[in-house]
């Protein structure tokens, strides 16, 4: 989808008043504030800003992501769809003309469903929308029917006592909050990321969770949970949050409660799939590498187009508008499309593996992995040496409605095994206050992108990754960073 | 959920000073505009207002829907939900002491579906989400598989040539617009409803829709087809709309399409459920009926909240409040749950021609079956003589941010049979402008209501019905009124 031309163009020069009118450090664009002195040459700003303003008048990587999603479709790691995005991804990177494309291993553990269900059967019957969780082992056949406990949240099962909960169906009842930096998944996720172990380890039979997700839609939202070998876990399922309405008000009724859950699903010890890496060479340190990057895996419902189809689109956008330049980068950039990040950041863990002797030369990290929303904010983990260029870059993105955030950073989840050796990480920080509406969901479809979004998304990484390959000074990667955030 | 009294009233005021400024008939309310003579005693006005603000108080009905969904749950006319739904009702009725409450049968032609699957096998492989329409005839077993014919809508599908879809698979992507009143739905629904037979006529082998329907969640919307004995159909089934622009996009790759269709469903042919009626006996003239409605039935899937639990709430309440009254309605007052709308207006059907020799005393019929939006309009089907009195009844709605909006009503689905005898009809138009995101899908849940529109509702509805009760004229249903709308 193309985006409408002279709407693009008025929205850059809006940008650009609605930044010299508001932004306090509008007076000295691009300089240094402590001593005034410029930090890119004239010739490198005038690339970030035409960057910028060609971002904006592409397509923010829609074609990327509507191409991935129509063709390939749910890609779970370690199923015949991830061999097969992978192969399309190399393809589609090499036909695009990067300087390198290849593929680096990752090897990890997976796991898929068959089949699951989850049925009120007592005092009423109810059949619920419900999948099961990633690594949920299978029930026994004909599946498992117990009188169902309700506790408020995880802490709630931490204090248990065993005695409440032996041969019972634990279900918990924790809601997602709605936040624009989805600061509600947080304390909510740990339901289901570690949830089952503990109800395995206080006798109970099976384990279900509110969906973590903020949409009353009647979609169960699946997800990874910590998978350790030989730690003991329980058949385990999320349900929509419209079931969990219902089952609260079942329980309400104040008779006892009793639920059949069934799960057949299959683990998978050990799977190779790779991460995909295309590469513009740098023209003064080839071996110095500004690493941008999303991940290809999705989970095996929906599309992936949200998580992370969108993300890929942008990061390969901003690539494609590098690589379109007369001029070279400086050092090198990467994009890098992880493998098996949902089921534990076995791609990210790879290339930090891979890159740990190396971390000095990688200048920073930075993932797309937040659906498509717009970016409202940057925020950096740097040496303070090199602060003053990140002040800088902020400086670039302003126009596109971009703030400074402070200090510290991540660099997004495939980055984040990246951190135990101190890599510098960028965040662009997405709205993402309807992500959660769809995360890993069967309605994380293409239609669910707005593409305008993508074309600012794509703009930003563009000049991010540009600028980053110019500045004068390392991020600081190494020991110094490692600790902290 | 009881509402926030202090809000509520509130909201009263704010109505009527609404009502008050901007009313046209403001100064002239609850007066024949030709002869200003008073047209309901003041008695009777003050009754109104005092139900209107009683409404407003109250929970608009939002408990029995709440019971309904929670204890029932889905109830397709013919399951055993259905009956359990009917014995519910009763119970419920009785126990609110309504003076009388009494069963009336309605006899059909019913159907359950026992699975549907449609898949993109070629030149990509997809599932899609998808539901068999009302009365689809199951596939061969292991379904069928062609190639697809695209069509843009119905229109398309009446004037394609037969050798152009022979053997094949017809999809035809026609899409609902979204309207404040629905009118959206019209048009789209002839492709759900007699699409089928039309491509069993040219010699297809299946048929897929596009759901009519206006969300982008991943539902399908299922739905009735038109049911004749002895005409040919085909297995039909609908896909959500996010799967349907997957097809299109696959369809647009230019290569041959082929999908797989699998449907088992089976046809029953006769039934016998219920219209279940309470009824508040009038002191003067028990044996004319103000009769409101809604329809009991709902679709297999979801929980029928929307369609049509809200209609059931908010009737019932109407019927609550005037009941509570220390006076009696002069003319007898009928709450109708209707039974088997869902699957051809069958309680409507029954209901009519019980009544067919009897419709002098059937002062008016009114059917909430729309949703839990809010109503915005009165429009009335009566003779000349009941015209003022419709405008004073429209005067005492107007707190309620309802205008009139001219003359024509069909009373609603279940009264559309009562009209081919000259049934008047009141419609409240409610805005259904998500209605149809919901409408006929798993995601008709408790949660998409609103309570707050349903306590403007059920005010609405108990004037209407106490006003129509106390009319110094009856509304003219008979022959008279037979043609018009």
């Amino acid at each position: 989808m193309i985006m409408n031309k002279p709407l693009s163009l008025l929205a850059v020069i809006t940008g650009l008043c609605i930044a010299f009118l508001h932004h306090p450090l509008g007076a000295q664009t691009a300089m240094d504030a402590d001593s005034n002195q410029a930090i890119f040459s004239e010739q490198d700003l005038a690339i970030a800003r035409s960057l910028r303003a060609q971002g904006l008048e592409g397509n923010g990587g829609f074609d990327v992501v509507e191409e991935l999603t129509t063709l390939i479709g749910p890609r779970l790691a370690g199923s015949p769809a991830d061999a097969q995005a992978v192969e399309w991804a190399k393809a589609y990177l090499e036909k695009e003309g990067f300087d390198r494309v290849w593929l680096e291993p990752a090897t990890f553990p997976t796991w898929h469903r068959n089949m699951e269900k989850a049925t009120i059967v007592s005092p009423v019957e109810r059949e619920m929308v419900t999948l099961a969780l990633g690594f949920s082992p299978a029930t026994p056949e004909g599946g498992v029917r117990a009188e169902v406990v309700m506790l408020d949240d995880y802490e709630a099962l931490e204090a248990v006592d065993a005695s409440q909960v032996e041969g019972k169906i634990i279900f918990v009842r924790n809601r997602m909050e709605r936040a624009r930096d989805g600061a509600g998944y947080g304390p909510a996720v740990r339901a289901r990321s570690l949830g089952a172990r503990i109800a395995a380890e206080k006798g109970a039979v099976a384990y279900v969770i509110r969906s973590i997700g903020t949409s009353t839609n009647r979609f169960a939202h699946t997800g990874s949970q910590r998978f350790d070998v030989g730690v003991r876990s329980l058949p385990a399922v999320a349900i929509s949050n419209p079931d969990a309405d219902q089952l609260e008000r079942v329980m309400g009724l104040g008779e006892p409660v009793a639920m059949h859950i069934e799960v057949d699903a299959e683990f998978v010890e050990s799977y190779t799939s790779h991460n995909v890496i295309a590469e513009i060479t740098g023209a003064k340190y080839p071996d110095q590498v500004v690493a941008i990057g999303a991940h290809l895996d999705s989970w095996d419902v929906g599309t992936g187009a949200l998580d992370d189809g969108a993300g890929i689109g942008i990061v390969t956008e901003a690539g494609r508008l590098i690589k379109s330049l007369d001029q070279r980068p400086d050092r090198s950039i990467h994009i890098i499309f992880f493998a098996a990040e949902e089921i534990g950041l076995w791609g990210g863990r790879a290339w930090a593996e891979k890159n740990k002797d190396n971390f000095h030369a990688i200048q920073v990290g930075a993932e797309s992995d937040f659906g498509a929303g717009p970016i409202y904010e940057i925020r950096a983990k740097v040496s303070d040496e090199a602060k003053p260029v990140i002040r800088a870059i902020a400086e670039e993105l302003a126009p596109l409605g971009i703030e400074f955030g402070g200090w510290g950073a991540w660099g997004g989840p495939d980055f984040r095994p990246a951190g135990a050796y101190g890599m510098a990480a960028i965040d662009l920080r997405q709205d993402g206050a309807n992500y959660f509406d769809y995360h890993h969901t069967e309605n994380d479809t293409l239609d669910k992108i707005n593409p305008e979004n993508m074309v600012q998304n794509a703009s930003a990484y563009a000049v991010l990754a540009w600028l980053s390959a110019q500045s004068p000074v390392g991020f600081g990667s190494g020991p110094d960073l490692i600790g902290s955030n």
